[in-house]
């Protein structure tokens, strides 16, 4: 039986956690919140997320305890926001991590210091390229509960490791493929974020649906200028890692940073639309990190730039669009 | 004053006469029905399409007389459906285009001779590649009639004609950019209606966002394949003309393409689907024509051989997209 620890208790770590624990993996799931523990393993229930979900707790070891979750494990997958990834790890030793594959399922950048989750995780716990993974979508969780037919793609540097992945995850409902790009659908899951809040941005400013399908149109060229600097290799960007992850976050109704997007294009100041919104969308984080990062880059980036001078400098939503729309074709 | 023929009285020709109207070219507009042209010179509205657009007969000249509407323009525009583009144009003799230069803004194939209309009109009006323009969305008409901003893309092989046109069209909710891809440019717009007409079954057949994302990432590659088949040269098929036609498409609500292949996927016979809709759906004659094409071309299509077997067939939706989900990734 394989030993899977999952770090995080929010949706994704919970359908990850269904996913998993169907197919016969030990999963051993941390989450901060003791009462959250307590919850699941009295009623086999997340609380908070996917709550319709049912647990098999032979399978299943809820605990806050994130230094014997991890390690009792030899696969760790990361599944708290990337704003919280150094919080939530503070408390392992820097060699906690040694001799396990790792895998991300964040789709966000360790704030302040504008790197990639799989970045940190090398420098900060010495875990080598060909020990980490990431997990990219298109794949709504409330969709995964549900049991719809979903398509996950494993990016790593070695696809032995990302097949036998693939292989803990692939089910009735879940068809799962390797990948050799790490960094490029790590970066692809980052910025299509911010390019889901421009589109509630524009839906909030009044454009249809023909701006957006050029937005999105736009957006892979920005994702491909940036991937070709930034990692350059051959990649098949049409593919579902990345056009797909980014169709089902950017057309998406429920998406936070779409949601979140539309309220500033409504006119909301950003603190306004998080406070109503009583969370953060991780665009808002993740146009900053690609921002800041880009000013050593130089790629042309019009879309994240417009996003962040509106989250960020205060420019009129309204303003920086018909700047922006010239810029696109 | 530049003269222009538009031929055909739906909502895609009603919202080109009002762009070019606007921008005072004098427009010939040809629709079959009388009634309808005595309406447009009653009321200056089409009664039939974008029904709250106003022209100004000072450069609208309705008209049911092709031959006159068609001898006084230099530009002809054909925006009938195609399978109505050979009997639209019987009237005509053969030398009626001559010099004149032929802009296709239809999406779909002569039916039986499985053609583009580009190659129709060649063949039988004698008309060079050189004198032929397609239009290219994604742009819904009725976000035309509202005036939000819109992006037109012009394949052309002879770029400074195509550049020309698109002076014709830009004005303050329209950009348009020329693009040396006539053909691939009005493959790919008759195969979004395939793609969107699988949407719809999909839907049909309650697969989620999940699924339709990696539907959409893989029709990417089927027309890429196509294309690289049929008319091979280097092209962004993430571009405007290209995927963002496909968006518009595949994610509106309102094409009738998905809406008639979610009845389909329902449980709707193909005949009572379309009586039901009271139309028929571009998609479903494109996808015969581009299968039987194909039977010569033999590229890997699997969307479109699914469609195809679906409506022509009659094998069970729910059959065929088991099968085809297993050839997705």
């Amino acid at each position: 039986m394989e030993k899977i620890a999952v770090i995080g208790g929010g949706s994704w770590a919970t359908a990850l956690v269904k996913i998993l624990s169907e197919n016969r993996s030990q999963i051993h799931w941390w989450m901060r919140n003791q009462n959250d523990v307590q919850h699941l393993i009295n009623y086999k229930h997340n609380p908070r997320y996917l709550s319709g979900v049912s647990f098999d707790l032979n399978y299943v070891k809820p605990s806050n305890d994130i230094r014997s979750v991890v390690a009792t494990a030899d696969w760790v997958i990361l599944a708290v926001p990337a704003a919280f990834v150094k919080d939530a790890l503070a408390e392992l030793p820097e060699g906690a991590l040694k001799d396990k594959v790792v895998i991300s399922a964040i789709k966000g950048m360790i704030p302040q210091e504008n790197i990639l989750v799989t970045d940190y995780v090398g420098h900060h716990f010495h875990v080598p390229n060909s020990h980490q993974l990431v997990i990219a979508g298109p794949c709504h969780a409330e969709e995964v509960a549900l049991e719809k037919q979903s398509y996950l793609t494993i990016g790593s540097h070695d696809l032995a490791k990302a097949e036998h992945f693939c292989e803990l995850l692939r089910n009735r409902y879940v068809k799962a493929n390797p990948l050799d790009d790490l960094d490029g659908v790590e970066y692809c899951a980052v910025i299509k974020n911010i390019i889901a809040l421009a589109c509630g941005i524009a839906r909030g400013l009044n454009y249809g649906d023909n701006f957006q399908a050029v937005l999105v149109s736009n957006a892979m060229f920005e994702i491909e200028r940036f991937l070709d600097k930034v990692m350059p290799m051959h990649r098949s960007l049409t593919g579902s890692a990345y056009l797909g992850d980014l169709l089902v976050t950017a057309y998406s109704q429920f998406s936070r940073n779409r949601t979140f997007g539309n309220m500033i294009g409504r006119g909301y100041t950003v603190k306004s639309a998080q406070m109503e919104m009583n969370m953060v969308a991780e665009g808002y984080y993740a146009v900053k990190s690609i921002y800041e990062l880009n000013k050593k880059l130089n790629v042309e980036m019009p879309i994240t730039s417009a996003v962040y001078l509106i989250l960020y400098e205060k420019i009129s939503p309204a303003v920086e669009f018909e700047i922006l729309k010239d810029k696109l074709k």
